[in-house]
C-alpha cells in the first residue's frame, strides 16, 4: 500500500482498511486534502472545502471507531456532496448568487444516512445554476480547455481526478450520466424514488434524482445500498425490502446478459469517435446485443422531457423569479420564462406519455433484453466552459425513471474519456450493476 | 321481521339473516326490486337496470352459500354502482351520450372487491354528465320537484328511498357530501388514496375520491372497511396495515370528542334553516364545540380547488373534447375551456398550496380538535332540477383529501333533509365515524 495513494483507493477497499485500523480516517482524509492542494487549482471542483472542519470529522469518526462502537459501511470514507444538497455544518449556495452564504440547520436526507453510515461529509462540489444548464467554474481533470459536463461538474471532477473516492450529484435530464462520461468515472442515476430527495433543491419532482459518482462498479453498489430507502417526506419514495446492492452487483448473472442497442434519434448527431467507438462494442459483444429501434411513442420523449422540465423548473424557481429575477442567468431566465407559459393540459399530457413510454420498455426488458446499451453522451467533453454539453442521450431515461450507468470504458481519438451507457427496467437498479460488471469482465482489457 | 320491508333493513342486519339462512340474498332482492318499481318511475334513480340479471346473481349467491363453501361481510347484500364505475356486466355509460351503450370486459377495483365480499351488483345508478355538474334525470325522494343533488344522484336517491341498501358514488367537489344531504342519507367520502379508484373514470386524480352511501353509520363502516385498500394501478393508495372499522366505529370514544365548528367564509351564504339548526346543534354540544375560524391560507383553497379540477378534467377529457365536443353539454364545455387555459405553474402552486393548507388542518387535530364540525351544503335540497346545488361546503376539505362525512340529522322549514358534515384528520376514517356516533347518541331522539 502506497500511503501517498490512499486518495485512489476504492471506498470499498478505504473503509475495509478503516474498519481494521490499518488506515485512520484522519490519514485518509489528509490525503484526499494533499490531492486537493495539487490539483484543484487547475480543476476548481470544490464550492466549500474547509481543510480542518474536514480532518475534524475525520477525527471524530476515528475516536468513534476507537471507542469500540459498532461502526457503519462508510466509515471514514470521504465523501463530496453537490452543492444543491443541504449541509448542516456547511452552507449549500445551489450554484446562484442568489443563495451566496446561505446555511441551513438540516442535513439532507442523504447527508444524514451518509453520516449514519460513518461517511466524512469532506465538501460540497460545485453545482451548475439551480443543477441548470448554466456552466460554473469547473473544469475537466483530463483536459481544462474542456468543460467537465454538468450540473454536477464538481462531484464528477473532485472523484475522477482522486480527490475523493465518492461524491453525490443529481439528474433532471443528463446531470449526472454527462459529467460521468466527459470526465471518465462511473455514474449512476437510480431508479426515480429510489434514494429520497428531501433537503435537495428541488427542480422538478417528475424528473429529479439523486445522482451517485464512483471508480468502480463495486462503489456504486455500496453507495446505493446505503442511500436506497423510504422517506415520508418524499412522495416518490416507497417502504421496500433491503436490496443488498454490494452482493447482487458482485454475482455473475445466470445467463450472459442481451443486450437492446438503441441508437435514438440523436445518433445523427453523435461524434465519429463515438460512432466508431459503439461499433466496436457491438463487434466484442458479437451475438449479445441486438439493435433495437425505439417505438415511435418514444419520438415524442424529448419534447415531453423539455415541457415537464420547464414547466416544474418555473414552479420550483417562482419564489426567485419574482424576488431576484435579475440575480438568475440570462439562460436560466429564458427557460422559466418558456416554463409559466406552459399549459397544465401540456403539462399533465407530457406526464401521460411518459407513462405509456415507459410501458414499451418495460415490455422490452420482460420479454428479452437485460440493458439498454446506448452512449452517454454525443461524444468526449467537447472544448470551452461556455456549455456544459448536450443531454441528448439521457433525457429519455430520465423521463422514464429508469436507473441509468454511465461507464467510462472507451475513449475518444482525442485521449478524453467517453462513456458507454447502461439502462434497466425501474427497480431493477442492482440486476443493472451486475450486468453491468458482466460487460466490464467481457471487454478485452487495455 | 316484516319481509316486504326487507329492503329497509341495513347492510349489515341483511347480510347477518342471509348468513343464518332466515332470509336469502333472491329474496332480498326480490323486495328490493318491489320497491323500485313502486317509486322509481318517479324518483329515476337507475341507469342501468336488469331485474333478471339482478335476481340471478342473488340465486348465485343462494347457491354459493348452500354449497357451504366460506361466504364474506356482504354475502347477498345488493349494492348500487355509481354509472362512472366500470361493471363487467352492465353498461357503463358515464353519463354522457358520448359512451351511450358503452361496455368494458372487466370490472373496476371496488366492484371486484364487492363481488369478492359476496356483494350482488345490482344496477347502475345514475350519474350527472361525467360526475361534473351538469343535471341528469334522478329526482328527490322526499319531492320529486326538487334536486336530489349530485354528481352521485342516483346513488344518493337509491338508497334514500329503499331501492338499495348501499351504494358507491364519487367525489370530486362535493358530489357524495352534497346528494347524501339532500337525500337524507349518510354519504362518505373517505381519505384520498384510501379506497383504490381504477375503473372509476377519472375526472382528476388530485381530487377524486370513491363515495359511499348508506342508511346508517355500521354499514358506511362496514363498506369502507371492505372497499379500503392499495391497488398498484392507483398511485395514491399505499400498503397498510387492515383498518378494523366496523369495531373502531362501534367504540365508545375513551373521552368526549370535542368538535370544531368552521363556518368556512360561505357561511354568509348559507339558508336561514342551516344558520339556525346548527346554532341549536352548537346548543345541544354546549361545551364540546368551539367555533375556530380558518386559517387566512385555507381562503385560497375555493380558488384552488377550481383550478386543479378544471386543469385535470381538461386534460382527462381531451380525448372527448377532440373527437366529440359537440356532444358534451355546453356547461362542461365551457368548464373544459377554462381547464385548457390553466398554466402549468398556477396548477402546481395550487396542489402545493393544498398541501400547506392541509398542514393547518393536521396541526388543529394533532392539538386539540377531534373532527370538524360543519354544514354538508348551503341548505336542503334547492326547488328544480335545472342544478345539483352548490358544493360551497365540500371542496375545501376535497381538495385537502380529508375524510368528510353528511349526517342526516337535521331538518329545514319545509320538511327536507339537511345534514351535517364532520371532517376529520386525513387516515382518521375510522375514528371519525365513532365520533360521528358519539354525536348521533348525544343529539336527542326526535
Amino acid at each position: 500500500m502506497d500511503r501517498g495513494k490512499l486518495n485512489w483507493l476504492s471506498a470499498a477497499e478505504a473503509a475495509q482498511l478503516v474498519r481494521q485500523g490499518a488506515v485512520s480516517a484522519q490519514e485518509l482524509m489528509k490525503v484526499c486534502l494533499d490531492r486537493v492542494r495539487e490539483v484543484d487549482g487547475k480543476i476548481q471542483a470544490w464550492a466549500f472545502l474547509d481543510p480542518d472542519h474536514a480532518l475534524a470529522q475525520a477525527r471524530a469518526a476515528d475516536d468513534f471507531r476507537l471507542s469500540g462502537q459498532p461502526i457503519g459501511p462508510l466509515h471514514g470514507v470521504p465523501v463530496a456532496i453537490k452543492d444543491i444538497i443541504d449541509t448542516a455544518d456547511m452552507p449549500t449556495e445551489r450554484g446562484s448568487p442568489i443563495y451566496t452564504g446561505r446555511t441551513t440547520s438540516r442535513d439532507a436526507a442523504v447527508v444524514a444516512t451518509l453520516r449514519g453510515a460513518g461517511a466524512v461529509i469532506m465538501g460540497k462540489t460545485v453545482t451548475t445554476e439551480f443543477a441548470t444548464r448554466t456552466p460554473a467554474k469547473t473544469r475537466n481533470p483530463h483536459d481544462p480547455d474542456h468543460t467537465p459536463g454538468g450540473s454536477s461538474s464538481g462531484s464528477a471532477a473532485a472523484v475522477a481526478s482522486g480527490m475523493v473516492p465518492l461524491a453525490l450529484g443529481s439528474q433532471t435530464s443528463g446531470s449526472t450520466i454527462r459529467p460521468a462520461s466527459f470526465c471518465g468515472v462511473y455514474g449512476f442515476k437510480p431508479t426515480h424514488g429510489l434514494i429520497p430527495r428531501p433537503g435537495m433543491f428541488l427542480l422538478s419532482r417528475t424528473l429529479d434524482h439523486v445522482g451517485l459518482f464512483a471508480r468502480g462498479i463495486d462503489d456504486i453498489a455500496l453507495l446505493a445500498e446505503t442511500l436506497a430507502g423510504y422517506d415520508e417526506r418524499d412522495p416518490d419514495t416507497r417502504p421496500r425490502a433491503r436490496v443488498p446492492f454490494v452482493e447482487v452487483a458482485r454475482e455473475e448473472p445466470p445467463l450472459p446478459p442481451l443486450f437492446a442497442f438503441v441508437k435514438t434519434p440523436h445518433w445523427e448527431r453523435a461524434d465519429g469517435d463515438t460512432k466508431e467507438a459503439f461499433a466496436e462494442l457491438q463487434g466484442n459483444l458479437g451475438e449479445r446485443v441486438e439493435e433495437v429501434e425505439l417505438l415511435p411513442s418514444a419520438m415524442e420523449a424529448w419534447e415531453d422531457h423539455r415541457t415537464i422540465m420547464q414547466a416544474e423548473m418555473a414552479g420550483n424557481l417562482s419564489k426567485e423569479w419574482e424576488r431576484a429575477r435579475e440575480l438568475l442567468s440570462p439562460e436560466l431566465r429564458v427557460q422559466v420564462e418558456s416554463g409559466r407559459e406552459v399549459r397544465a393540459l401540456a403539462y399533465q399530457q407530457a406526464v401521460a406519455r411518459s407513462r405509456a413510454i415507459y410501458d414499451g420498455f418495460a415490455e422490452l426488458f420482460a420479454q428479452r433484453y437485460d440493458a439498454i446499451l446506448t452512449p452517454a453522451a454525443l461524444g468526449t467533453a467537447p472544448k470551452g466552459l461556455t456549455s456544459t454539453g448536450d443531454p441528448a442521450f439521457c433525457s429519455l431515461w430520465t423521463l422514464c425513471g429508469m436507473p441509468a450507468l454511465s461507464m467510462p470504458l472507451l475513449q475518444g481519438a482525442n485521449g478524453l474519456p467517453l462513456g458507454v451507457q447502461l439502462v434497466g427496467p425501474r427497480d431493477g437498479d442492482a440486476r443493472l450493476l451486475r450486468t453491468a460488471r458482466w460487460l466490464v469482465g467481457r471487454l478485452p482489457a487495455e
